[in-house]
């Protein structure tokens, strides 16, 4: 099938998910949700064919790791499904209706955007969870996973196809891009006609290929170069352990401090007892030079390591004289995902939470809650780090657009 | 200076006018239209150069009426600027404020945007519109006009400057590309380190070249193919008053209705009475064989004149068996923009309003109301027909973005 065809069945299914209701998606992720445990051992088979040759190719453990399944990731994956079947629907909400003054009632009310289209690297979950946040918001998807994962991906969405049909649902609700090719690649991300987002998961390679190449609208995701400035004013403990968690409890995520920002006159006493703390897992601190002088483990920084997303036990460090030097280097080396200041003064606070600009700004916590299901959207497509549509944690409610309705008795334009 | 640079400069005072508050952006909006007035005979001076040398290239007598400015003209731009600084500024609103159950508390707040681009045509009264609407919405503009009106757009700008440099606001709050080179353009699409959202205002080609080679994120204005469907049970006379209104009213516009569906069993009746009514302006009609033999004065219709925006007294028309198959045929042609139906039957209007997938469907009225003050928002930037951030009518608050504040005592994600 070529890509264009592909598009177009999408589309053409687009028209009807968008106008039957929350009863019969909640009924077709449920059966999608049954029949992707039932292809369990098939799609456990076709993932050991990943598998292999990924090993084969000297794929790393770690990324080995992302790309296998167990019985269990599969039960996960069909939970997810009936968790996004049990959240309320978006579509059909009118959120705002006023009556002008000539008559005409005017309310906006959601819809769903039509089709939704991603391009996602290994992690083979992401097919069912992708699938079910743009279908129960009324959406038609087209994927297009990383080659690694071909065959897992082929035979979930075999079943998940199965599911919906069993549930009388058109099979074309859910379509992945089977053909490997570069040029195909290409081809759909200018599938602008008949796709309406694109929605690129994964690394800053991937993003910068999709945002340079595509026509049809981005949501670009992912990035975090996200800092946490410690105040002059900052409760010690606090700080310490915020930190800790926002650079250890999980460093390949993008919501993972990467830098650190340290008012320049608590530096002598913090710095050693920063160190003591971030040793303990082996963190190694990349500072500046009068910052290195304090503590003799830390290693000197270069101009690179502000502007750099480690994702590993790395993390760098810069001494600053007061929060508006700490707002000018996070606005200026920052990716606009998400920033913490730590502190007990109600100007420096209140300053911090205006100036940065970024999806998420924290006062006292750990940038690690830049989160949909955090921040109590019950699910999560990808977050944002661009300013059009989306930004921060995107829910069911991101996967949706609008329409004006209008009702009239036969107004005219004077 | 480089496009970089002027990107650069750009992003550099977006920081500074995103929190100064409205009541200084008042001041800057009042002080720009008072320039704008004090520079009248040389921004008339520069227009007529522009006015002369396009003459002289023969453009068309409509464009010259577009390009051409009269003190009216610059008393109309200036009023335009205090209206818009009269208007509620959208900047600061915290749209939800919500406690999660570990104690954080996460707020939605309305940002601006930072740096928003306009690439539009001849009309040098866009120039002072766009630059009042993104300012006020706490945004840093540039501009990209048409090469027709750059003498015009290059004086409107100094005084514009001038009068926010009299507020002590940086001048660089607008800037104007001044180089017409074709490679320049899109070097200016391609900032996006600097830019974040892209609007081209003009005809389709300006639309498509913007979308093809801009990897800042855009949104498409503009195009209307808008129908209006004269259902079985519809109101003889208020279908003609609202066809006649939305063809004739103003024919160059995005929201004149470009496209007529007739239920067959009343073409008998209703076309007659139609022709006579579109005659009195000379529309001509182009429609489908079995309309054609009812009406002599109808012309043949060929398939392309179901896609075609005509912004002309002529209309296409095509008969229909039913309301199913004139919301497939709207859905398969329309360009997504306004679309009405005229009836009185309950069913068939909640199903069009459901089904059609458009920026605006409309009930017994005309499309010509899609309009950002028709709409009550006070302005209007443009009218958004995609589906991703805004669509419809955008007004301040499309030109805004929202960022997550939230305020901790010490979260740690588990």
């Amino acid at each position: 099938m070529t890509i264009t065809e592909i598009g177009r069945q999408a589309k053409e299914v687009a028209g009807i998910i968008g106008i039957i209701g929350s009863a019969k998606k909640e009924e077709g992720l449920k059966s999608a949700a049954a029949a992707l445990l039932e292809g369990e051992a098939e799609i456990l088979s076709a993932n050991q064919d990943d598998v292999i040759k990924a090993t084969a190719a000297g794929m790393s453990q770690g990324l080995i790791d992302r790309l296998e399944l167990t019985p269990r990731r599969i039960e996960d994956m069909a939970e997810g499904l009936l968790a996004v079947a049990a959240l309320e629907d978006p579509v059909g909400e009118v959120i705002s209706m006023k009556m002008r003054p000539n008559g005409l009632t005017i309310g906006q009310k959601r819809v769903p955007l039509g089709v939704v289209g991603i391009i996602y690297e290994a992690r083979p979950n992401v097919t069912a969870d992708a699938f079910g946040l743009c279908f129960k918001s009324g959406n038609a998807v087209i994927l297009k996973g990383g080659s690694d994962a071909l065959e897992s991906n082929k035979a979930i969405v075999k079943w998940l196809r199965t599911g919906l049909s069993r549930a009388g649902l058109p099979e074309n609700i859910l379509q992945l891009i089977t053909d490997t090719d570069r040029e195909k690649t290409k081809e759909f991300m200018r599938l602008r006609e008949y796709v309406d987002v694109l929605i690129p998961r994964g690394g800053a390679g991937l993003i910068k290929s999709v945002v340079d190449n595509s026509t049809i609208p981005v949501i670009e995701t992912g990035t975090g170069n996200c800092h946490i400035f410690v105040d002059e004013s900052a409760d010690f403990d606090m700080a310490l352990d915020i930190i800790f968690n926002a650079k250890t409890q999980r460093i390949g995520v993008c919501n993972a401090c990467e830098s650190l920002l340290v008012h320049r006159s608590v530096a002598d006493q913090f710095l050693p007892l920063l160190n003591q703390r971030l040793l303990t897992k082996s963190v190694e601190v990349r500072a500046d030079q009068e910052a290195c002088k304090i503590v003799k483990d830390f290693v000197p920084a270069t101009e690179e390591d502000w502007g750099t997303e480690y994702l590993d036990y790395i993390v760098s460090l810069k001494l600053v004289d007061s929060v508006e030097e700490a707002i000018s280097h996070i606005n200026r080396y920052n990716t606009k995902h998400s920033e913490a200041i730590i502190t007990n003064d109600y100007n420096n606070a209140q300053k911090f939470l205006n100036e940065i600009d970024a999806a998420a700004v924290y006062v006292n916590a750990s940038t690690r809650f830049t989160d949909g299901y955090e921040f109590g959207f019950g699910a999560e497509i990808g977050i944002s780090t661009q300013k059009l549509h989306a930004r921060g944690p995107m829910g069911l409610k991101e996967l949706t657009t609008t329409k004006y309705i209008i009702y009239g008795n036969g107004q005219i334009r004077p």
